[in-house]
């Protein structure tokens, strides 16, 4: 008799699962590894969760809204678009697995730039398909051309990108529209930090495809909701293969309590950014390089006591945040990520501590 | 340029969606479609939510726990199993999807019995993999031959079986696990309303998988979590494709301190098996054909005012049903399943409700 392993597609035991930033189970970290907002969400948020409970929870005996149809109309709403050129998704992970899992697999490469977000080409592999691997140079300017060349089926593009934090303008996604024969995905995960975003091209290029998150700034990574916004035919697309309760109840409750909260969002938002570009500064003020940053996290490549860079001193660093319980993300595995690390964001005391344990690594108590 | 819909994967323009059970938005229906449990889950649950919540709501600002490892082990000891036998879904739907994906695809068949539960071809569908249905005699009885002798790579098995309500045998199902060659996933759903389940059996086969819900007998549709027990490799090959945020932070809470009250559940759980036993025996004393019931529903055939019986009887009591705000669930598009209806077994006041509207359909006022 066959084992599970030898009844799997032959190209499941060989994928390797994404491996997600550490989600320590102790309090006490610093945690600066997952561009997590380091404020609460809006108070509305555990107001609308208490309501929705009542005082039994009988509400949770039931079925979520299948569509989450009522969180579906705020959001076309919100961003002025029709009703069907929205879609919700368990994260905007679920979302990016629904689109790779319209357009990609066998006969139809799916694309993305890389280095970039680390779960594209997982999925990928999930649905055995070919990659179109776009690298980027070390300038990490938008490779609009090699895009536009690209065969893929469809393209993913983080914008404001990751792990960099640097914003792509809008013309030039433009011009990568005009010119890419495919479906191009910008995940704007970060664009509520950016000046700019693409929603606006969406009335022109039926082709384009808009997925935002509320795990970054809308503070709610623990409730796992994303959207996608489109044209009418793309999201019926995706609709076919999703999940048909893919949202739980909560989770809807608690995403339009907190797109209801505008006011609330623009405060920390604003917040966030000023911290950011105080933090930037000071960095390079170290001579410190540091990319510009349209997010909430700043891609930086530390220099040890001797002024040097390179993969062992970010991996010396990193280590000795750990030490003073401060998390945050290294890219070891690619030559343009390599000497860099990635810190989130946090509040002004985290940020302090950061600069206090940077102190403490180029200056050892003798 | 090409459309969305022609940059799709062949297959995808074509499919159709899992249409799921009617959830009306306005109160006032009594609803008996979709086999959710009358009666709100264990007090714990709303407590645990609203604890977790904290005073600001800011545990919801941290990404979930990736492998939902509490809930697991809770559950591995619930079962006595091993941890790395258990992985746990946004919903059981989401284990589904997994096992198609690692399982089922281009050249290999994915099998199930038929009528079933209609989700599972539509997974099969979406990824574009071959069908083995094996359909059921009329008397409903587990096809045990048919499915020994399927050359699917994974076989799925509702026990007890939706829409009908009959339990399956263990040492039945037992037989197919020494005839079948592929993995045979058993759907438990409803299995805390059975008298037995298949669980003993994953100590002795390394291709059985047991899908568990908290959607029915723990009046938690609303949160969306289901588990699969099965063998260490199995679990592993799911864990590759799994999304690897899919659980969201409130209901990992809300599943954990529901499984915490078993003495809640139990007291539940047995109050449903009464009243289902009850109304079964009053159905059959009218003379319906009712299928013995070991879920939390009754599949029964309705007969008219004249004694007779067929799909345009059942069609007219479900339409009547609605005229006095009770919703229950038809399947017309079967031959073994046209002339019935499922009811979900609700409150006392809720099956009162529909025997006064049998009666008013039986007996129309002059």
């Amino acid at each position: 008799m066959k084992t599970p392993s030898q009844l799997a597609r032959p190209h499941v035991p060989a994928l390797h699962a994404y491996v997600p930033g550490l989600q320590p189970t102790e309090t006490g970290w610093i945690k600066l590894n997952t561009n997590e907002c380091p404020y609460p969400p809006s108070p509305l948020v555990g107001i609308a969760v208490r309501e929705a409970l009542g005082e039994d929870s009988a509400s949770l005996r039931l079925y979520p809204h299948p569509t989450s149809e009522p969180l579906r109309r705020q959001i076309a709403t919100l961003h002025d678009l029709a009703y069907d050129q929205v879609i919700i998704g368990n994260g905007s992970d679920d979302i990016l697995n629904l689109l790779v899992r319209v357009f990609g697999g066998e006969g139809a490469a799916t694309g993305f730039t890389w280095p970039s977000y680390s779960l594209y080409p997982v999925l990928v592999g999930i649905q055995d398909g070919a990659t179109e691997v776009v690298e980027f140079d070390c300038d990490m300017k938008l490779p609009v051309e090699k895009i536009t060349a690209s065969p893929a089926a469809a393209f993913f593009l983080t914008s404001p990108n990751a792990p960099t934090g640097v914003g792509f303008p809008p013309a030039e996604i433009e011009r990568v529209l005009q010119g890419f024969g495919g479906v191009l995905v910008v995940d704007e995960a970060y664009a509520p930090f950016a000046e700019d975003d693409a929603i606006p091209l969406l009335a022109r290029y039926p082709n384009l495809v808009v997925v935002r998150t509320l795990s970054k700034a809308h503070a709610l990574a623990g409730i796992r909701v994303g959207y996608a916004l489109a044209s009418a035919e793309t999201i019926g697309l995706l609709d076919r293969v999703r999940d048909s309760y893919n949202v739980n109840h909560l989770s809807q409750v608690a995403a339009a309590a907190a797109l209801g909260d505008a006011a609330y969002y623009k405060g920390i938002i604003t917040k966030i950014k000023t911290t950011r570009d105080t933090w930037l500064e000071r960095f390079r003020q170290r001579g410190w390089f540091v990319h510009d940053s349209a997010s909430n996290f700043l891609f930086l490549e530390p220099r040890d006591a001797r002024g040097e860079a390179g993969p062992g001193v970010a991996a010396g660093l990193f280590e000795f945040f750990k030490t003073r319980r401060i998390l945050v993300r290294a890219f070891p595995k690619h030559a343009l990520t390599a000497s860099f690390l990635r810190i989130s964001v946090g509040t002004d005391d985290e940020m302090l501590a950061v600069d206090q344990a940077i102190e403490a690594w180029l200056n050892p108590a003798p």
